[in-house]
């Protein structure tokens, strides 16, 4: 996703950017000393960016040593992009300021389309008319479930997604609209939301853990995404967690997605059916979504035998959360998706694994989580994807922002 | 292990001697179009370079265009580091020229001394000794067994290592020598030199998975080593494949050091003995060096039931390496230390697991070897970790060579 640096003005502009984006409003010289510019430079890149309308000036604002100064300002409103999330039964489609948050989200369902290429030239058109009512779209990001082959630009393995094997992504979407389109693994792109946009403070070394109808991992490590010589590093869904065990779709055995995915958990509740009506009444027909939200909901109105399958799901999780501390050690584990939703009866059965299981010195300094962001992280994720190339090359999105309104 | 930079004159110089250690003899011409210096900028380090002795000028070479110019050299053997590896029943000791070669190599063994403070003071002692000797050493690299929480200085598992547990590396080494000391966890030194010195090019993208007393790993992605916010990523030996297995030291279960460690292997070969005297007589009494080492031989003889037991060690180094492939996905996976000396048959049980188990995708294009370093490449590692010191603050060290030679 890092992009070829066009040059080293656009590289400070992106520095300048960056900075108003993490801080906030700030003066001139606040800027150079944080980033070790010269009064000039900070002059003349502040003006370019100014100009280009990617951001402002304010009044006055307390500066050092008790001086007033010129406040400088990003604003968030004044640009927008659109993040898409491809999933086994649905594609979300978001649209959202550069803060990360969303004006809309649009849900198209997989089962009211008869192929993949219905549902493509649904979404191409949704896209469509997105830009057409919003001429401030710059970027489009799309997160789509991996393992994603990003040099081949399709998804390698099939049981979260299977029909969608055959689709080329960047063939597909990249020169589809007026604006690029950048594509990325959707937990990676749930890690690039959490560091962009989460509760903390920015953070460099985190890690977002999927538990949706897949099961998926994104790593920030110092800042940057851990992806793998073709981009399907970090994928923990189909990591063993017991290599005598079950058979996954990849080809591997035991794969962790196949005991904690919300399709596992579906599966697990569709197998109480049997016993006297089962623990949700017609489950077997339900969309693998509303059978875990019901089964969550029942379960946390105190429901035993509903409790005891998700603390079950949950001590899957937690043998996930062993896992990902000790093969990438990150300080914080935000946990995502449907899944989460089951809420402390699952955070506590797979926090038990964790203190069971895990050196105590590592344990006690990685905090766990569910997710805190208001839309589903991936969604949002495809979002940052998009925010994070804008702030790299702002002047190009500028650009293409004033090409767009016809100025 | 990445030093502060301390000023933009020394990360140049930086740039400079790397690019030789890279390319060997090069033109002034070709180092500053390749590293996009202005001629002046080029002159300017390159004189200082040579004026500090870390850099030399050749006779005359072909350039650009046919053109004739003098070519610049990095003289590898002016220069040595001291690399030390700590393991379970042994350190190594290693004085390295700056392009990996090992001048000499020593080993203390642990069964020799009482006590933990008797095998540190002979290791000083003997470091004195190496120093004395070669005023050109100018670094020291040590490579501990992992997890080594870097912020805190010990080791954090004591499975492989338990007597050292205590032992706090900086604290006791840091200021032991005239020179600096450089702490790294093992398995991601040895990465480091299978970077460095590896057989092929420059590779960004590899893994170096270390089966010796205990199991580790480690990665690098895009040039760089996965650490962790604690700098115990990659812990692939504390990895569960079966997390209803084995009990491990460190808390979790089935751990795949239990399976496939030099430690295992001894353990296994031992409970041979109670069937008709067992694949190696007396194996009981043996270190696991040598343990491994007969039944290895053994195995290479063609004995059905010592090439059973290494095939059986085998299916676990695979099952590992599907982990490590769906984890971190490297380009290339490198296997090291004592269990690697099995070869071919250890190997192809490994690989026949990982075709079985790992998407087509990503199996074809994984490669897989045995380590080719002459020497233990966690010994080299640790000397990789303090030449990587070395080539990144280049005048620094030439001014501590300058004061131990009495200059």
């Amino acid at each position: 996703m890092a992009a070829e640096q066009p040059n080293q003005s656009e590289y400070n502009r992106s520095r300048v950017m960056r900075f108003l984006y993490n801080n906030g409003v700030s003066s001139r010289a606040q800027i150079a000393k944080a980033l070790g510019l010269t009064p000039a430079a900070i002059t003349k890149i502040t003006a370019k960016l100014i100009d280009e309308g990617l951001i402002g000036e304010t009044g006055e604002i307390e500066g050092a040593r008790n001086r007033r100064s010129i406040g400088l300002l990003l604003n968030p409103e004044r640009f927008h992009v659109i993040g898409v999330k491809f999933a086994r039964s649905l594609i979300q489609v978001g649209l959202f300021d550069l803060a990360g948050d969303a004006r809309q989200i649009w849900v198209d369902m997989t089962a009211d389309h008869p192929s993949i290429a219905d549902m493509i030239a649904s979404l191409k058109a949704l896209i469509g008319r997105i830009m057409a009512r919003f001429n401030t779209v710059v970027a489009i990001g799309m997160a789509v479930p991996g393992p994603y082959l990003r040099d081949c630009g399709h998804t390698a393995v099939v049981s979260s997604m299977r029909q969608w094997r055959d689709v080329n992504f960047p063939a597909e979407f990249a020169d589809a609209f007026a604006v690029p389109v950048f594509i990325e693994q959707d937990a990676r792109a749930g890690a690039l939301a959490q560091q962009l946009f989460g509760a903390d403070d920015a953070q460099d070394d985190l890690a977002y853990y999927l538990i949706g109808e897949g099961v998926g991992l994104g790593v920030v490590e110092r800042g940057h995404t851990i992806d793998g010589a073709r981009g399907t590093a970090t994928e923990i869904g189909h990591v063993s967690i017991d290599v005598n065990g079950r058979r996954c779709d990849c080809g591997n055995y035991g794969c962790l997605e196949r005991y904690c995915s919300a399709v596992a958990i579906h599966e697990a509740l569709d197998a109480t059916l049997d016993e006297d009506g089962g623990i949700v009444a017609g489950s077997d027909r339900m969309t693998h979504i509303e059978a875990c939200e019901a089964l969550f909901t029942l379960a946390s109105n105190g429901d035993a035998r509903a409790l005891e399958l998700v603390r079950r799901a949950g001590t899957y999780v937690g043998y996930g959360l062993v896992t990902i501390i000790n093969a990438f050690n990150p300080r914080r584990i935000i946990i995502g998706d449907i899944v989460s939703h089951a809420g402390a009866p699952l955070l506590e059965a797979a926090m038990h694994v964790v203190d069971d299981r895990v050196l105590p010195e590592l344990a006690e300094t990685t905090a766990v989580t569910l997710s805190e962001l208001p839309t589903d992280a991936a969604v949002t994720g495809a979002a940052a994807v998009a925010i994070t190339a804008f702030l790299e090359q702002p002047s190009r999105f500028a650009d293409l922002a004033r090409r767009r309104r016809g100025d």
